[in-house]
């Protein structure tokens, strides 16, 4: 069986939430993915959220690394920073996330490693890019919310900003890492030139904006009103978050004839032929009216079957997961969103699935998470062709 | 000046964001993307947020169609098929993101269209993806919110589950749909053979749950407390959003290092030596006081001098940024990510531009958002061959 990039190997420097991201998902598409972390320690998200009784195993460290091997290399060492330039020469892509101008300082930047390989796809995601004023400002998922408008334009608008509680911006700035390192490929595939491809959370956070942007010049730059769970400007009614039995759905009806069929479920047809009601501008003048009839409703039945009946009448409605549902949930299970599989030293547990179907096949975990300098022996002795020998005085001597 | 896709032509089917999203970028990376929307009425962006005195221009729209050409064909007539399996055969990827089952209704599904074009990329988004108990319902960003577990893990302990304000997903979606057309791409390349990828806007959202999902199991299995603008279970004091002078900035302090250099940027040198605020753990049972101190500085200054004076001392440090302030922030200006353009209908106007930089080199806007059915001439004339005169007919009969 043919994998979309089992021609591609990647030598990823990535770490924490971002860069991870990026290359878990290049990996289900084929990639070899060989993961360099400092030796000892290893790379940040290891120490996140550890699994007791391991060394340097985290949840979510196993969770963003399937399908990857892992080695060690110091490159603040002279003889790392050889092996280092040794091993780019055997890849198609160096791919890193640290801050702007760490791999300069290390002499091991884009225009020192072109030299030994022509045809690298050097690939760089920063907090704010590697220009313009905030470049060396640190960065992180939430700080960037705050920056592009997430907070600003999350929460009640009579309470303060917010931010949302997942790292959305890191994964939406991995796969922005993803896309260009595959358009890069592309290129270098058609010109036989390596490129250098340069993006940055900042940037890949901005797009989601053009909601609130728009929002705002057309409503003649009015400040935003942060709108709790309703639309922007209240535009929809019934658009608001729900009680049920066992907890919350989000509701909506994006057109009068969705309201119609939510009054025929819940039993109150009257009010489909009720001026009153009929159309959204007349809703959106009773919106408490309408968040009244609806709450009544939804709170007389479980959350899921609030949604499976909407879901029947073409209403859209999600139930609020709680974060153990996930781990539950029968889509998520039969889509192989998540994964339960045996991890040698982190036991049972749940890891990430791939994002796509190729040709209707899900990509596999073929193995879990390496651990700290798992396949050093596999990728210096077979790729470069180290001595089991030299391989040992390497990792006496701290390089790996 | 080669771009990295411009041997690439994408028949654009996508509507709202999350499509439309995924050709953008494709565009920025130097694809050929035409625009296939409805006669008359256009996509359903189009609608939202519009520009008065225009036809069917809107805001959303024109900022997430630039570099776009744009045709218009129906789908459901008989010559509108035709047409289509036509324009099929002229191209590398056909991509849509109506719901389940839409385009094989159409009798136009890959099935079909691979016996126009062995080598076609055929790439579709949904709301759950095309199998698996939630297939059928319908979807939306605040939908899907819901039901990965953004609301549940988004807003404060004490208060509703809460969506994030900007559609993060739907733009999480679509940059997962166009690195799957990319991988597409490169399997056809080597094969020869066409491919069709499938994504959904739900298995796009699951990747950052793994915060909450490794906290969950962490803690015991103990339920998720909603942090308000603090680290999931307080991990890091002080790590919230400060009042300022004229808003708000996000601030946390990662380490006792950079809590001490807070120390001295406050003025308050005596508390990096007190045992009772030197350590994160002593922090966290004195958060209330953290944050009244953190409070009394940050509300002494100006919320951009505030995340200046930090940044300098390597503190992670956002200012809440408002969403007027985003159109003149002079980051976002430099690095391109908004241009001013003129728009040929929509007048001058803010638009997205390229989240990636290929060797430097910032993609530009080479053309404004099409017209509805602007470029039918151009692309039934020069690519289909079709005469002006029928071109004419086509329009009269309302095909296109």
């Amino acid at each position: 069986m043919v994998r979309a990039l089992d021609d591609i190997r990647i030598l990823d420097l990535t770490h924490f939430y971002n860069g991870p991201y990026s290359t878990l998902v290049l990996g289900f598409l084929g990639a070899e993915v060989i993961k360099l972390e400092p030796p000892r320690k290893g790379e940040r998200a290891r120490t996140i959220f550890p699994i007791p009784d391991t060394n340097r195993e985290s949840f979510p460290f196993v969770m963003l690394n399937s399908n990857k091997k892992g080695i060690t290399l110091d490159l603040k060492t002279p003889r790392g920073k050889e092996l280092f330039q040794e091993l780019v020469e055997h890849v198609d892509v160096v791919v890193e996330n640290f801050a702007v101008g760490v791999m300069d300082k290390l002499g091991l930047g884009y225009e020192v490693l072109k030299q030994k390989n022509p045809q690298l796809v050097y690939a760089s995601s920063t907090g704010y890019g590697r220009s313009g004023p905030y470049s060396q400002f640190p960065a992180f998922d939430p700080i960037i919310q705050a920056m592009v408008g997430v907070m600003s334009t999350t929460g009640f608008a009579d309470g303060p900003p917010l931010k949302a509680g997942p790292p959305l911006l890191d994964m939406l700035g991995g796969i922005h890492l993803a896309t260009g390192i595959l358009a890069a490929l592309h290129q270098r595939d058609r010109t036989g030139q390596g490129v250098f491809v340069e993006t940055s959370l900042f940037e890949a956070a901005l797009p989601p904006l053009t909601t609130q942007i728009s929002s705002y010049i057309a409503h003649g730059g009015k400040q935003y009103r942060r709108p709790g769970n309703t639309a922007p400007n209240n535009a929809f009614v019934p658009y608001d978050c729900y009680p049920a039995q066992d907890g919350h759905v989000l509701l909506l009806c994006a057109d009068d004839r969705r309201w119609r069929a939510l009054c025929r479920l819940m039993g109150r047809e009257e009010l489909a032929k009720d001026l009153d009601f009929a159309t959204n501008a007349a809703r959106r003048k009773r919106t408490d009216e309408v968040n009244a009839i609806v709450s009544t409703w939804t709170q007389s039945l479980p959350k899921q079957e609030v949604m499976n009946r909407c879901g029947a009448a073409d209403i859209t409605c999600g139930a609020v997961k709680e974060v153990d549902e996930l781990l539950t949930d029968p889509h998520i299970r039969e889509r192989g969103m998540l994964q339960d599989i045996e991890h040698p030293r982190a036991g049972r547990m749940a890891v990430l699935g791939s994002p796509w179907r190729l040709n209707d096949e899900h990509p596999p975990i073929n193995s879990p998470s390496p651990g700290l300098g798992q396949h050093n022996e596999l990728v210096y002795g077979q790729l470069l062709g180290l001595s089991a020998g030299e391989i040992q005085t390497l990792r006496e001597r701290g390089v790996i």
